[in-house]
């Protein structure tokens, strides 16, 4: 097998290529290229050219890599290489494995970003020689990667590990199921990813929710995030204190249900929303360990993703 | 290999041995022997009369197994043989695979019951051939048996599959949780198993509850059950009704946000509750339909558990 291996990160904003040492996981050479627009063929071409530029940057360009892999943000049926559902690029049912077979002149190997950061994890990462390792991430949206007896878990048509849309009941549900970005309702994406928290906010402040966070922000509420709601939360307001609860609730409820179901000898925390706000991290440990099966907690670490943006490009480029 | 393999289901009540052909998953002969008592030495005894009298039954009196696989309802550390926690013998924490090894003479494989009976389908059941199912089991208790990648998962410790030991928040929460047989509380398995069921229809008539479900039963409540409580759901008693439809909130809730999270080929429904009560299981499909994800929907298929009582110890038998 060539020591150096070829991965694509796919997001909504970049997409961004790398070669990776196949033997230290190291990255080699990357490039990062922004979406002009998110047309699959304009998406198309711009991996093409973040692939060639990674290469170039390598010394590679001469190389020919057999094998392309890919993670995409969203959900995605593995093996044909189609992206059912990728609501940051607006794409629904793209055969994005065709495309870039088409256009690179190479395989190419398809999975949710999440799976492909799990397996990158595991390879080099927080989950290092763990056959049994869950990665929960909780940043602009919400998901996981399985990997499972050693091998990354994404099912039979490849959409497993979609925690974020598991359905959830809020404590709060008087008022009726959010709408998630897949378009669905009563996802835990729509209570718990950075993006919702920040809509939802906003228009029950809008609403005339009474909150600190109006004055932390000075009034510009286009700089609300989730680590700002966790600072409001610290200093005691209570909008924000009951809002993190709730969230706590459901987030530490969840993983909570995915160690009982599946016992993993690690779960990997990821992304801006359970990283970058102690105060939330604090409360989702409490609900986790009141409500997580005895039996499963035998054995178990929870780590921080270690490999950070960079887990992503490594797994898909090292995917099996 | 040898054409044959022995393999053992342990209950609560009984112990069954059965020897088992390896390429068609007949059984060749199997023999069930009750407990006498249910201290550890007791049943060891009991399980290694079954295994002779089966090997006996079989013509194999005088031929060695290497190995016995054994499946057991209770949480077991899979590779170790300890048997944590199995309500209905009254066990914690017994080394089972250990006494048995030394009283048989034959390594020892030990496994959660229904991780072995969804090994029996995927083998020669409902799952035959497919390679991502989940067994999801509501009877006397409620768990599942998860087969990913081909492969029986039973997690880190051995302890994978434990449904029943999700906890989860009744529409009816107002009261305090129900504690388990395992000791926890707000279990699954609290609210929806047979014995859970009939035990809490008790306390709730005991205290005034108004229902058709004494009629029925002539007043003799012990023979309470979930059929009968389809029955008087059927007939439109509003308690039996507000009951099934709660017990269908929690459970198509379960198996959707299971099928979600692990993208299943097929969901084998087994046990006197789903496969009994066809009121019920008519409103945990919808509940189900209404909360999964749609992409995990895709090539999914629902069947009953096709082996029945014989999936746990052909499983066990042929346990990997």
């Amino acid at each position: 097998m060539a020591a150096r291996a070829l991965g694509v990160d796919l997001g909504g904003t970049n997409a961004r290529a790398a070669v990776v040492d196949r033997d230290s996981g190291e990255i080699v050479a990357s490039h990062k290229e922004p979406h002009r627009d998110r047309s699959p063929a304009a998406v198309v071409e711009t991996v093409a050219h973040a692939v060639a530029a990674a290469l170039e940057g390598a010394g590679d360009a001469a190389r020919t890599f057999g094998r392309v892999g890919v993670g995409v943000a969203g959900q995605c049926l593995g093996r044909t290489g189609v992206v059912l559902n990728a609501p940051n690029l607006g794409w629904r049912d793209v055969p994005l494995g065709e495309l870039l077979e088409e256009r690179l002149g190479a395989k190419v190997r398809i999975a949710n970003d999440l799976s492909a950061a799990a397996w990158g994890e595991r390879r080099f990462g927080a989950a290092r020689g763990v056959d049994d390792a869950v990665l929960v991430f909780v940043g602009s949206g919400v998901g996981s990667g399985l990997i499972l007896g050693g091998r990354l878990h994404d099912g039979h048509r490849g959409v497993a590990g979609e925690l974020g849309h598991v359905k959830v009941r809020p404590s709060r549900a008087s008022t009726a199921p959010r709408r998630c970005g897949c378009g669905e309702l009563g996802c835990l994406e729509a209570y718990t990813s950075g993006m919702n928290l920040a809509a939802r906010v906003r228009e029950e402040l809008a609403a005339g929710a009474s909150s600190r966070l109006g004055a932390l922000l000075q009034g510009d509420l286009s700089r609300l995030s989730a680590s700002v709601i966790d600072e409001a939360c610290v200093q005691g307001d209570p909008y924000a204190c009951a809002l993190w609860e709730e969230v706590a609730d459901l987030l530490g409820n969840a993983i909570a249900s995915v160690v009982t179901l599946l016992n993993p000898a690690r779960v990997i925390l990821g992304g801006g929303v359970l990283l970058g706000c102690p105060d939330l991290r604090r409360r989702v440990d409490e609900v986790f360990q009141a409500r997580v099966s005895r039996s499963a907690l035998v054995g178990l670490t929870l780590e921080r993703a270690f490999l950070g943006d960079d887990a992503g490009v490594i797994g898909a480029a090292l995917l099996e």
